[in-house]
């Protein structure tokens, strides 16, 4: 007997499942992936560079996997066509075909909904005027280049997160006018605030005009306003966040969770037999927490979707819980954190203490060694690593991921103190910012 | 009653020792530190770069701490102080004192030594003419300096370690005919012979003569003699390894261990009560096979210099095990090592199996992006991590971190795989190389 798998969504999670449920080989699974876009497996993240002017081979460089790779592969892949209902009682799905307007319709066996995300648009007056743009999709990131290069060179950029920021930074790069709107009193606001200071000031100096503490009011034709005022815009680009695409499953009586993404389990696994959700439109759990969360990253989507796929072929794998790694650069600056900053820790009932060290990238007698300061945010009591932020220069930023294995074992402040880092002039100190930062949590848990 | 406590050595360890000591500002005890050059604390690991002409402040840059800036943290240090013999009975150590050439006798109740290694030097015809010289003090590298200000422009280097490379190349980048004798068939014989051929081509590059599969049969004035024919030259550079500075120890009567170097436990005690070594001179316990081993390194120095200080100050700490992990720099080739390869695992006992991935150093679409390797060595049936090389462009080689704290932690490739590492095009792809190579050792293992 045949099982037919529909997966709604060729991105991130829906083509990495597709690809781990072609790799199975198994005959007895027929496999269909709709995209409502003309692309599949991409990269949403390339796109701020795109539009930067970084990436000589333009938007098709962001493809990773084609439709055409993905039919050669046994991936039976539709694209520009969207799904439009779940039909839980006849098992099947109702799709439009974009390019004739006709419908279709799946029949399955097993669903997996990886839809992905949808930049937030509040209900403000004339927020679905043209000028008005998001980035999500590959076709936005043309889209977006296609106006800039036909001469949009006023942009607003509202949300001051990782994509706000990337696309601020970019839009400057172009030699645009790029205002930054931002409600908070500093971007990044995961980051603390004090760390987050640093990228504000390096946006002024990569010539973003970053404005603070400034609600969006509404748009007219060529105009933003804003608390502090109407700024004249060719273009706006909102990036105050990323809501899940969950409104498919929720029709469907599909139960939600965490902020309105589908709940899952770790195997990906909703709560209605047969149907299976990953990436940007579902739930994670949090690694520290145990938490149900959303998390809208390309990485977790990645590893949701691999689960979903191996899990639909029949496996039983379970997705890594996740601690929301995440890393950025503006200018010359590096930006990353991992796990829970002080605030989130208490926040989620942990008795936490913070260090915080300043050192350099790697040997300081070396010109090329630039500042670089580390937070690490340490549980009372057991010494135990909740999180850690890094702003710095180059080099800095990818130390987190030594701080991620470090939490992911469990370890102790200590224990990341005496790992065996690496060391040459060129690239650390002989005492890593890291361990320095390790050793100095627990000389301060211990009162010294 | 007071405790008289010398050290013997003030560079990495002694000195490290010497700060943990001074900060526990202990009345009763009292601390003399008798080092033999006129230096302190400072970065022999640098050296390289400073013949290489990358330091513009020069030598004095590479000081951390100064005599006299140890002296104001109330750290006794007595510069051009050779410590000459250790008498165990009477509880004294007899110096001379270089510069006066006068004999003088410290009593001690604690004794620590830290007296450092010294490049080999194999019996060979020649092997004392003024013109060969080694890389271990700043001394060393000031006069190494001077020698190639002074016109020293036909450099031979003999022995291809991270020493010979680093000196080899930086030689090269002065402009100085510079030819890399090594009797192995590679450079780096810690890494894998395939990837140090990696190297190899690299130093070609850089401008170095590479002869490999090439004996030092002695030397005379002016001419290298070699199985590969005489060689010219100004300067040679021994750098076929570092032997343990124990013959004090030694001729105290003080155990030995792995190869030649002080016999200590975790503590950094010898089995001489009262007697404490750390640093170059003095054995470590490796954290996979937990065997002695002898690893001259700053990051192994420093961290037990510090337990020894913190022990002698009356503490109860134990020296972090080590995974010798080593990094370094060729032109613009990054090479790293942690842990065991596959045949100093086979050697240990393990049974183990390696896994290469070809990756980039970040997303591909960026032109910055450049080619790297990562080999992990796992151990079959546990699935546990061993170890890893890497070798690669510009930000490659940091990555060995996560391996290092992923080690220490017992992880498998599996959970090295899950980890929630960062990424952004800048930095990574959405599968960090780590993670590639190690869902690829899993699959290996399990025979996918």
């Amino acid at each position: 007997m045949t099982t037919r798998v529909v997966i709604i969504g060729g991105d991130a999670a829906g083509a990495t499942a597709a690809a781990r449920i072609a790799a199975a080989q198994r005959d007895d699974l027929e496999l269909v992936v709709l995209e409502r876009t003309p692309f599949t497996s991409y990269s949403a993240c390339g796109i701020p560079m795109l539009i930067g002017g970084e990436i000589p081979d333009g938007p098709d460089a962001l493809v990773a996997r084609t439709p055409g790779e993905h039919r050669r592969r046994g991936v039976d892949v539709r694209t520009r066509v969207e799904a439009r209902a779940i039909d839980l009682d006849r098992q099947q799905v109702e799709a439009a075909d974009l390019e004739t307007g006709s419908t279709l319709t799946f029949g399955f066996d097993e669903l997996l909904i990886a839809t992905g995300g949808t930049p937030i648009r509040p209900p403000l007056p004339g927020i679905d005027l043209p000028f008005v743009r998001g980035v999500q999709t590959l076709q936005d990131g043309i889209d977006l280049l296609r106006l800039a290069d036909q001469g949009c060179r006023r942009t607003v950029i509202v949300g001051g997160g990782y994509i706000g920021v990337e696309i601020a930074e970019a839009f400057a790069n172009r030699g645009c006018t790029s205002i930054l709107v931002e409600r908070a009193p500093s971007v990044l606001t995961l980051l603390d605030h004090d760390l987050a200071t640093q990228v504000v000031d390096q946006l002024g100096r990569c010539g973003v005009d970053v404005r603070l503490e400034t609600d969006l009011d509404g748009l007219s034709d060529g105009v933003v306003h804003t608390s502090g005022g109407d700024v004249p815009a060719d273009l706006v680009v909102m990036a105050i966040g990323v809501a899940p695409n969950s409104s498919l499953a929720d029709a469907a009586g599909i139960e939600l969770g965490a902020k309105g993404a589908i709940a899952v389990d770790r195997r990906q696994a909703t709560t209605t037999s047969g149907v299976w959700a990953a990436g940007d439109c579902a739930e994670s759990t949090h690694l520290l927490t145990d938490e149900q969360v959303h998390i809208a990253l390309g990485t977790v989507a990645n590893k949701a979707g691999r689960t979903a796929g191996l899990n639909i072929a029949g496996g039983d794998h379970l997705t890594p819980k996740v601690l929301g790694t995440a890393i950025t650069r503006v200018g010359p600056l590096e930006v990353a954190l991992t796990g829970l900053t002080h605030a989130r820790a208490t926040e989620a009932g942990f008795e936490a203490r913070d260090t915080t060290i300043e050192a350099t990238t790697h040997a300081g007698y070396l010109p090329s060694a630039e500042p670089m300061t580390v937070r690490l945010t340490v549980e009372e009591g057991s010494g135990r690593v909740l999180g850690a932020q890094i702003v710095g220069g180059r080099g800095a930023a990818m130390r987190i991921d030594t701080v991620v294995a470090a939490i992911t074992a469990g370890m102790t402040a200590t224990e990341l103190s005496e790992l065996d880092l690496a060391y040459a002039p060129p690239f650390s100190s002989v005492w890593d910012p890291i361990a320095v930062a390790g050793r100095q949590a627990a000389s301060a848990r211990r009162g010294e």
